[in-house]
């Protein structure tokens, strides 16, 4: 799909919007300092969405279309670890890398939005979140992955990888990609049925 | 350390006042409704904390007071994957069933206190993280766990546990225990270091 030069245009200021709400602070920031931080009037800012939680509510679905993006990406790998560890690295990457950050920030607060608007991203939000829980479900089909509740599997997965927008900071400590490199083993380990054990289970 | 009549009393108008936050959702709520909720009068729940932060910040000192209590019972565990497991079994029975669950939700919430109480509640918190690090530590040094960063091992670890507390529903699909018996070994294989994988090392 094509990009028009509005939509490109709207995804350049969505994204100065974004870098200024986590400046300013999801819950504090009003349409005025968005606009002031981002460097944009209030009716350039209005011209696009009429109300912050509209705003709000684009950000949180260019976030998950991002993830989605990520998920259609890590389908493609060979195995279920595979398939896993490119999705435990695309999702890190999303919330933390993407907009400086902002991305996780916002990703994490759905609960002021008004009904219809908080609907429609926790609709694509669930979306995402089935995916996931039917991608382990295969791989443990396939023996790739140990048995268990698929849904369990995948709260505790993406929570880990959700809670990293919370304390990352970018410039900090750590790179987006040591995290990862960390990440993967120590997450992919409890959910992958390695051969060996496959083995001493069939003795 | 004997409790008082007026800590006792104190620590159940707490409770009920938590089961109220949850109820009512914690930003929505003001102390008046929350008094309503809880079935007390506006000046009972004035007479114990004076503003609506007060009360959080306190409900959050008591949620992490409990924590440090189930990290003081884990460390008795002979073995560092038993302290693990025994942490994360406490950690999740803390956030998903103390008062029907409140306490998870206000334990993820620290944003909108005032300074001095934010800076009391996150110094207890960071203590709490602080000593899963060194738990962590401790166990990758006597080559019980894998080698790793601690700091990340135990965001990893934590950040599973806490979201918990975004999805859970008491009453749901899943009781704590079923959540703690599937938690347990999809968190902790990833950091374990297994004598077989020690021998394979070695050779």
């Amino acid at each position: 799909m094509r990009e028009t030069r509005v939509e490109r245009r709207r995804g350049e200021i969505r994204r100065d919007a974004m870098a200024a709400i986590r400046k300013l602070g999801l819950r504090r920031a009003g349409m005025r300092e968005i606009a002031g931080a981002a460097g944009l009037s209030a009716g350039n800012l209005y011209y696009y969405w009429k109300s912050k939680e509209a705003l709000v509510a684009d950000c949180q679905e260019a976030t998950l279309d991002a993830l989605h993006a990520v998920l259609a990406e890590a389908r493609k790998q060979p195995t279920a670890a595979a398939r896993l560890a490119s999705l435990v690295r695309g999702h890190l990457g999303v919330l933390l890398d993407q907009e400086g950050g902002a991305a996780g920030d916002v990703h994490l607060d759905f609960g002021d939005l008004p009904a219809p608007l908080y609907r429609r991203v926790v609709a694509k939000r669930d979306r995402y979140e089935r995916a996931v829980r039917t991608m382990i479900a295969e791989g443990q089909r396939r023996g790739e992955l140990r048995p268990g509740d698929p849904k369990l599997a995948a709260f505790a997965l993406l929570g880990a990888l959700n809670w990293a927008a919370r304390w990352y900071r970018p410039g900090g400590t750590f790179t987006v990609g040591q995290v990862a490199d960390h990440f993967v083993p120590q997450l992919l380990e409890g959910l992958i049925e390695h051969e060996s054990r496959a083995h001493q289970a069939a003795r």
